[in-house]
């Protein structure tokens, strides 16, 4: 019987679990919500009792494992989740407590950089090692590869795509303090946001609820919506062409909300890309939409694991 | 008697040479000049002519070196320069012919990414791993390391920092081929450039002939030539903002002409940068100037055969 891994993706409302083989097959996933009472102590307790129940259940026993990959919604540092506003913990020493608890290699791992691995393991050709994953999603994250691992920076910051400034003419505050990073443009809050600026000044009758009534209006032909995403675009290349002039990766994947526009958000993206590009790069480089979706952060923390045993 | 290494920095003017120990000490360097007749042939002749004789002339032997670096003027991929215009090859099997030449194990590296590994391996505080190099010269360059490890990139291209693209009020072409790319705005020419914009705009009795004038007229309090600086130096922390808050390195190390004015572009790029970096990575980071000077491509060359004979 081949050896299996766990892989846990813990989110601010639920967190996703399950069982992976050494090959990427999930054998069973499941889901529990994210329990934030007591400054987030129940979140540790809730996935123990979940995973022993689970094992249990399927009449495994802990040496069918080889491994546990945890992705967390913060910055890890050293075995500790530095803190996760959106579960209450600060200094958490996750690792210690799991590893505890089941007896098994834990990896802990920016949940951002869990869903760049599970794409980089499953979604790419094989033998990729350089991609630049970002996430558009109610913000805009990032996951770095370089020769197959993922940068996790000296302070822990590494991939924090979302926070690259932008030279523009208005002025937004940013969730980290800054004013014009690329996530007040680029997420989909971003997208929105232009688009209620540009809806006041030509339009205050237009309706629209989301994102996806934008891509909507600007397939139909509507100018505003259709303005209000290539300036998206337009902002997210720059951002996007200084990374990869700087890294010359093989690929890079799209994944987080505004992906599922699909096509109408990358082909206008490649376009607006191709001027910004090193002429040697501009002709070879693949962008792509994440093809991994809800598993990839389950998936990317597992995989975590076992490059770590590689070595 | 421990291993020796050559090291050699092939510029469009000048090739440089050295002997070096592994613990990166120049036992004797020396150059030629780079002789670019007959497409560039006398090139690799006038190279193996001179180590040859300086192996006889110090009584040494082949047998006494463990492996020869070389860092060229353009993009290297699987051993071959695939073009440098400066020397007038394309696609020169350099590492095979070297390699025949001596018998010894031979390795390539583009020369701005040379001088950032010659950065890390002496100018570096030990045990430095992640560190971004800029070269700001006649034009900008750049050095990505990652994991102790140059990023080469899908196609030979890692690092090309200098053209990242710039959001401006203004169109210079690059050499390149695009259009306001950071070498535009951040080099010595970019910086030349600049000041005689303002110059014809305000002041044009005011004489210059090169940036240290610049940087000497700024001194003095010459509002113009403070102007020209500023504006450089924003466009290079907004360009530097976009890799650090991507890769979180440990040290960002300035070389080039430009980092002669030391602290006089320093402090000021500094103060640009902190509003721009994520705010976990802005009280960490080092900027500092390169140490290493002359030698770093050498002594760079070196630490990448020495890297790869470590596998």
């Amino acid at each position: 019987m081949t050896s299996k891994f766990l892989g846990i993706d813990i989110g601010g409302t639920s967190i996703k679990l399950g069982i992976v083989t050494g090959n990427g097959d999930i054998v069973e996933k499941w889901q529990i919500s994210t329990n934030r009472s007591e400054s987030g102590n129940m979140i540790i307790k809730d996935i123990v009792n979940s995973i022993s129940g689970k094992i249990f259940e399927n009449k495994l026993k802990i040496s069918d494992f080889s491994g546990i990959g945890i992705g967390v919604p913060g910055p890890v540092e050293g075995g500790r989740v530095k803190r996760a506003v959106n579960l209450g913990w600060k200094d958490m020493p996750l690792v210690e407590i799991i590893q505890q608890s089941f007896n098994l290699p834990v990896q802990l791992i920016n949940d951002a950089n869990a869903a760049a691995l599970g794409e980089l393991w499953i979604g790419s050709k094989k033998g990729m090692q350089d991609v630049v994953f970002v996430t558009l999603g109610t913000g805009v994250g990032g996951g770095i590869v370089v020769n197959g691992k993922i940068i996790n920076g000296a302070n822990a910051s590494g991939g924090e795509i979302g926070h690259i400034p932008l030279i523009t003419n208005e002025s937004r505050i940013c969730s980290c303090g800054n004013i014009n990073c690329l996530e007040c443009y680029a997420s989909a809050n971003g997208l929105f946001h232009t688009m209620k600026n540009l809806v006041n000044q030509y339009d205050s009758m237009l309706k629209f609820s989301n994102t996806a009534d934008i891509f909507e209006l600007s397939a139909r032909g509507n100018l505003i919506a259709h303005e209000a995403i290539e300036t998206t675009i337009s902002y997210l290349a720059y951002a996007l062409s200084s990374i990869i002039n700087t890294l010359d990766p093989e690929e890079v994947i799209i994944g987080g909300g505004l992906s599922d526009a699909g096509e109408a958000l990358l082909l206008p993206l490649r376009k607006s890309l191709k001027p910004l590009l090193f002429p040697q790069i501009k002709d070879n480089l693949r962008l792509r939409k994440a093809s991994v979706g809800n598993d990839a952060g389950v998936l990317g923390a597992v995989y975590q694991v076992i490059q770590e045993q590689k070595l």
